[in-house]
């Protein structure tokens, strides 16, 4: 019987490639390309989906956390590339909101729009801005289930104070996706539509 | 600086509980009322808010894992009680997904129906079935916010092979949520509606 307290662990091969990139990242191109170069070497390294995420914070860009999609090897299908990087920052800096008024804003940056999980998620972290690579097109083109997410979503997390931006180096965090599906990579949501 | 790994550990009154508890539980009003005294224990403990949920093989009605919520306990805005109940049965049947073909259905019995990202995992769980106890309006009456779910929910999972029953033992499951509050207990949310 395994421990009966899952922990969250991300891949050895993260520890060297976040001691290569540590620092500050000050725009949201150079924050993207980071997300997705987690995305990619999750595919490289056979870790996990064509998924990566960074919680920064907003104006120092200091990196507080990352997260790729680990659904599979963490036998956990909550574990998104968004929930393991926002579960991280919040364990780091021990607090169950990243809105806590002691600490400055937060931001996600993620390699695709969230799914309708990670989309929940996102408006409880008390993160304050959010910014996409990939559209949900491109995910669901590629086979991915993105769920019922509001037509609306984007203006339901703006009401709710976050900031959104997406289709930031589309292309790149598209192509990601493409060639993990292309390579034979699973799709492995829980119960897809019938 | 905390272990890097966060570790999801119930509430340690929780053992004595479900060992108290243990076996097979038949009807639906049995699976509820276990979730609702997991609710209401975790408030009486001050563990957490208050929700309780479990994970029951369908047929059988064996006890598979069981959730709190944990959200201000374990420093992570995931941890509703759904969240816990579904990481940790994914966990001990060292599966992604309860809808793997080696095992049989499974169901999630939760106090209250859920919030927008719980909505969402439930989805991605593979879970077969899900059992609601209070409603979202008494949910949010009481001051806590669901989330922007869509308005026909139920209907949604019901399109994914998810079979909903809410209102079981509504009552008992809405006074836990407003002794809760009459009792000074916390909102937590991460990012609450201006």
């Amino acid at each position: 019987m395994p421990d009966c307290n899952p922990k969250l662990v991300l891949p050895s091969w993260i520890n060297a490639f976040t001691a290569e990139h540590s620092g500050f990242f000050m725009s949201d191109n150079e924050r993207m390309s980071f997300a997705i170069e987690l995305s990619r070497q999750n595919t490289l390294q056979k870790t996990g989906g064509p998924f990566g995420a960074a919680v920064f914070e907003r104006l120092s860009g200091k990196l507080v956390a990352v997260g790729v999609n680990l659904v599979i090897k963490s036998n956990c299908s909550h574990n998104h590339a968004e929930m393991v990087a926002i579960a991280l920052a919040e364990h780091r800096l021990r607090r169950y909101t990243l809105s806590h008024p002691d600490l400055p804003d937060h931001e996600l940056v993620t390699s695709s729009e969230p799914c309708i999980m990670c989309f929940g998620a996102i408006i409880w972290s008390g993160i304050k801005r959010l910014v996409c690579g990939a559209y949900t097109v491109d995910v669901e083109s590629a086979g991915f289930d993105e769920g019922p997410k509001p037509d609306n979503w984007i203006e339901e997390l703006e009401q709710r104070g976050i900031e959104v931006i997406t289709g930031v180096e589309r292309l790149k965090a598209r192509s990601v996706i493409q060639n993990y599906i292309a390579e034979g990579g699973l799709l492995y949501n829980g119960n897809p539509r019938r």
